[in-house]
């Protein structure tokens, strides 16, 4: 089962010595952790987040999501509000109560996410060696579930690739590796420190609505090597304004290796369609990053809303 | 339309002298406001919440919601985990890379959920005197959409009504009015102040999954004179480990009455099924609130999972 | 409740005169009827259609139906084909067996459709006097569900609309009432008779992919007086190539008159987009028509495909 | 790719002497062919089977399907029945026409079903040698899509399995092979020719709603040379009172190898959870069968409803 990754490595030869020095498919958590980077959330560095709220500004990273938001294909998500029990009646009991309601139809993974550790893998192997025949069920994941994540709370910090670059919109394909990170971060006169939530603003969010096409067709991102710079810093998670946070075109043939690096090697979650404009507007590089998902039970990915406080 | 609630204040007179002295249908934040009392959030709130953080302990408030969480009738919730165009493929490109999604089916009103302001009225006339046929759609309300929520994050106030009542389970039908909320406070050390968000613990989310039947049979909760009470407090909003927050069976033949002058009234947001047990446990009454919700276009409740910090 | 209706009458008065001579809320077929017009189907009548059989031709009414299809608004429907459990495994067993399985999300009301009595009331009376609040129920129809509907099995009679008016898309508004329904019979030498399914060919479905705006925004149908003569006549269901068989723009003020007359009125069923091209080309004016709907429990509506058989 | 049949071939040496004679991969209709029994009707068998209708008596062979159904794991299926915009008013226009829709969610295999060529396959390869790569599709299939399918109207054979083993439920895993199908047609005085639909009544079905569990754990039903038997008569369907028509627990280790022969080998349709009662009751061993399917764009199943007419 491991074969495949071997060969990646066989590709990319300089950069496995280190890796294949470990095993990835056992995490350093030991064989029975199922939350991978949230364990660099110590309390300590949640006290310390907390003190970056100086001016008491929230941000709401999630955007709204309806059935028009663009999303991977076949994906597509629907609410349909009825006012059950109510038609003719002018409401219910002495005081007329009338009420409206929400039902959902769709995927789960459209628009502002949070990818969970079971979500993406290597030839069917996913974080600390778990084999899909035997975690998947089709009723919920029997491990891994995104209900299992402790709300994440922590330093968050946004990395403007955007003001990097010069531009409102960094271009598709255009990849941010070790060289972007650090230099982007030093500009910014941030450091990337562990237990971190990274967010890279690109502008590439100003795209929906405007142009899906483009949107949806690539996307600038973290590459292969920084990914690998990332979770070297023991970052909790990364997240960015853009559909898949990773480069879009990939770097090489791999496919979403970005996202085997984060979710499947290391256990870092991935926050999808983050709306991180405002935070760049204000330059608001340091936060409190506070995100509580809804806990599907068993889910693999999560609807979600993160609130940075500053 | 109105006279629906004029007659209900005839009912209740002493109540309404004051009440009827201001017009509910008019917001005090002006005839646009759409999102009533998260107007309470002010940052130096937000500021002064932050500081309640002392020991970096989180909680998650929002439970695991899957098939088998009991829900207000005839609602319902599933998850399907699936593995797109994967079957008999070792995975995508020389990386081999596998992956799950989910699709979700079912009303967003399942276990832990926030209540917008588009969720309950009196006689087809919502917050800030929206009447339903001029903001329904069934593709998504054309006003007071979930989406519009700003991040709530302020105070949280945790009210241990287990411990006041001395029980594990407070009964149902129990009611918390102005006695109750004051005296478990007092007991507590704490005061309810502007923009604070309110939780009761009661024990009842105990019962789930325990005695399904009971617990949505009834529950203790927030009386109509405990509503006004709070809401007269300017708090931002209210919330329970219960299916309803408010007292069932009702106080009088009204249905949902703590309901609409929660949400229809005075724009208080109500927060259902929050896991206060860690809280209680921990006697922690006071803590920093954080809630960014998924934001369904439209919507009219949303799958939380609030987080308190400490 | 009936006042609605009374206030119809005097609105049309004349044909209210026989009318109102008769309670349209009381069934001729007994207060307990759920089948309405289904009830004129006998097995002499199955036993005659059957000998319509003269060339072993069959015809399927239904139109393949996919996301694509315009429906009536919010109306929508989507089915997602997986392959459960098959990810990177060769297959089932020693002999390798795999599947596919599709899910669906949508309403039932999407393409070639029937209206069962419990579809479309007045004043939230329907068929036999049933008043919603007496049989409504959000998890199925407690009567009137249209798995109660027994095979439909009698003669059909193809009117050929567009061939009447020399046209291949016959107008939107153009109302058939009974002048137009009697002289295209007669053009085509074929006469009503109790029993009878009959199908309007309008070309309409022809716009259908080619100018869904236009398909949705209007139809040529039956119109009210039309209405009355056939079930005068005793038809068991009413069908046409169009979204709504009934006249759009309507001929009064009044909103789906033709509905209510068909079915809440008399018991008579509606078959929506009804692929009636290929009978009209064969001019094959009588044949053995079969309907066996799919049966969801309290029901309002079935996706359907009707055999036509000559 | 063909290489696991071949092995099922070498395991079963005797049948597969014949069978490796023709490649299965190649349907005797031609490299294009997407329907193939459905192709064994030709219009002479129309009309023969329509003189089979002699009393005028109609049978459902769908069963009424609801949530409460059970389900192939983990298929679902639930309706829910609104009022789109109608809560507090008395109707839309003068007439105030008033209505129910419904919606659904779930999977198409639940209850009464049809299963389509693309359904199951032999290690990813299906009806007439398409590899899944090439037809999969998640929003409908590229090829051998339900909606392909004719109507089936043809002469339909039932095989009362109960009166022949003198029973009212044929006990699980009682296979149905040559030999049993021949004695109860025998029996029963008919026999089976090309063209038919076969319905084999079993009384299993009177279980479902009474010992659920039962119903789901096992099944009597068509054996794997039973199988060979009726695809070499050249028959159209093959259905039963059951919910997968073949015999469970398997004859062998293979796992639906029935459902292999059937659809896969010989593109012979399946026809699950008929209800075969009546039909048996009346004795009506002939009739002519009738099934117009949902035409689900690119569906795997369908939900039907058969009509048998004598």
């Amino acid at each position: 089962m491991l074969k495949a990754w071997t060969l990646g490595c066989a590709v990319a030869l300089l950069a496995c010595t280190t890796a294949s020095a470990q095993d990835w498919t056992k995490s350093k958590w030991g064989p029975d952790d199922e939350i991978g980077a949230a364990n660099y959330m110590k309390p300590e560095l949640v006290m310390k987040a907390a003190q970056l709220v100086k001016t008491g500004k929230t941000y709401a990273l999630g955007f709204p999501v309806g059935a028009e938001m663009p999303a991977y294909p076949p994906r597509g998500f629907k609410i349909t509000v009825l006012q059950p029990g109510q038609a003719g009646i002018p409401g219910l009991g002495p005081n007329k109560a009338t009420y409206n309601d929400d039902m959902l139809q769709g995927w789960v993974g459209v628009g502002s996410q949070m990818d969970g550790l079971g979500h993406l893998g290597i030839e069917h192997v996913y974080y600390n060696g778990n084999k899909l025949a035997d975690f998947a069920d089709p009723n919920g994941l029997k491990k891994l579930g995104i209900d299992k994540v402790p709300p994440l709370v922590s330093r968050g910090v946004l990395l403007d690739m955007a003001a990097y670059f010069g531009t409102d919109v960094v271009k598709e394909g255009t990849a941010f590796n070790t060289k972007e990170i650090e230099e982007a971060a030093k500009k910014q006169g941030v450091e990337i420190r562990e237990g971190d939530v990274v967010l890279f603003h690109t502008g590439w969010a100003g795209l929906i609505g405007k142009d899906n096409t483009r949107f949806g067709a690539g996307e600038p991102g973290l590459g292969v090597e920084g990914a690998k710079y990332l979770t070297g810093k023991g970052v909790v998670a990364v997240g960015a304004d853009t559909w898949g946070v990773e480069v879009v075109p990939f770097e090489t043939k791999n496919v979403f290796e970005v996202h085997q690096i984060l979710l499947a090697m290391n256990g870092t979650y991935i926050l999808e369609v983050m709306n991180t404009a405002d935070l760049a507007k204000d330059k608001a590089y340091e936060f409190l990053f506070v995100l509580g998902q809804p806990r599907f039970k068993g889910g693999v990915q999560s609807m979600v809303n993160p609130v940075a406080i500053r």
